[in-house]
């Protein structure tokens, strides 16, 4: 395969679009809107674990939700592979369906209630750089990088003091909810020999 | 406003789609085929500036070229306060563009020639976690970020050593590439009273 007879003088794309898998509409629509984190929490991972039996993606999952009421804004997967944009971790993709819906492009924007970003593993680098722009007030985590890193997965050169850098710009952090079950859908995943889709830096190592 | 009525259960899209704007297309096939990079920063400058005229998006561009020969791969600009969505920086949708374009969800893969993102100004946090995964080999900057956050934007929290950060991965990086005209497009931004979409960091300023 060559791509240097590509030229963008032959075509640009008027628009890109990515599609989500089919079961997750079905999902959706089964949530309860639950008052409690760790209900939320559990939702997230069962999305990702639905992602691995149905092959329609990486293992992680994350969803916006209302922090007061636990309404469920956005449904998130990681789609990297199937939609083949490396941008398309699961958190990129709850927060650009939660923009959308709510018609801004940040969830802090006057009038709105409080939002949270409820995701099955620590976020990348990628990731983390994108929460501020996101304008959610809370990030609830459930496996740790460790346990990502674990099984292959890179999580890029996020700074170590990542978790001050996201409370100082007023975004509270929790973490290790319910990290045992959402590390077990990374174990599921590495199980089944599911794609580890960072080669690069899996290629730098000795 | 309020959001609180807003479920999951009403809606999820199945889709999520972005347009580009409608004079990309022509400024494309305008593009010249050069070896030389400073033509290709040039060139990606004038996008930027044409989006600032064009009042189609923040004052940003970024091209992803063939390193060796310079065809021009794709070519993104700012769409966050246009599209609504806040991951839509420049980097996210040229990388995002060369992806579809190619058919990979990693620039490196296998036979493929080495790719370079060459962006109007410094990536912010998000798009330098962005960079790893997107397989390009060389990233080329034109003006830095402290002429961005001279004008009001935020560059997130990126780590202070971001460039060691992504030559130790084996991207290359070439900073201040004729960054007094990069820096001039960030200043007519400013002056038209352009959006600075970054609401809540600037709300933390004292």
């Amino acid at each position: 395969m060559s791509a240097s007879n590509v030229d963008l003088n032959s075509f640009q794309p008027e628009r890109i679009a990515f599609e989500l898998p089919a079961w997750i509409d079905d999902y959706c629509r089964a949530y309860s809107r639950s008052e409690v984190p760790e209900a939320r929490m559990a939702y997230v991972i069962g999305a990702a674990a639905k992602n691995v039996e149905q092959g329609t993606g990486g293992p992680f999952a994350a969803g916006i939700f209302e922090i007061d009421t636990g309404a469920l804004v956005s449904l998130g997967v990681n789609l990297v592979v199937p939609q083949g944009l490396s941008i398309l971790h699961a958190e990129m993709v709850a927060i650009a369906l939660a923009q959308r819906k709510l018609g801004v492009h940040e969830l802090s924007a006057e009038g709105l209630p409080g939002y949270e970003l409820v995701t099955s593993t620590e976020p990348c680098a990628m990731c983390f750089g994108a929460i501020p722009w996101s304008g959610v007030q809370r990030l609830v985590t459930g496996a740790i990088s460790q346990d990502a890193t674990d099984i292959g997965f890179d999580e890029g050169p996020k700074p170590d003091n990542w978790v001050e850098a996201l409370e100082q710009r007023g975004i509270r952090v929790i973490r290790e909810q319910q990290r045992v079950a959402a590390r077990t859908i990374l174990q599921a995943y590495a199980d089944r020999g599911g794609p580890i889709y960072s080669p690069s830096s899996i290629r730098q190592r000795p």
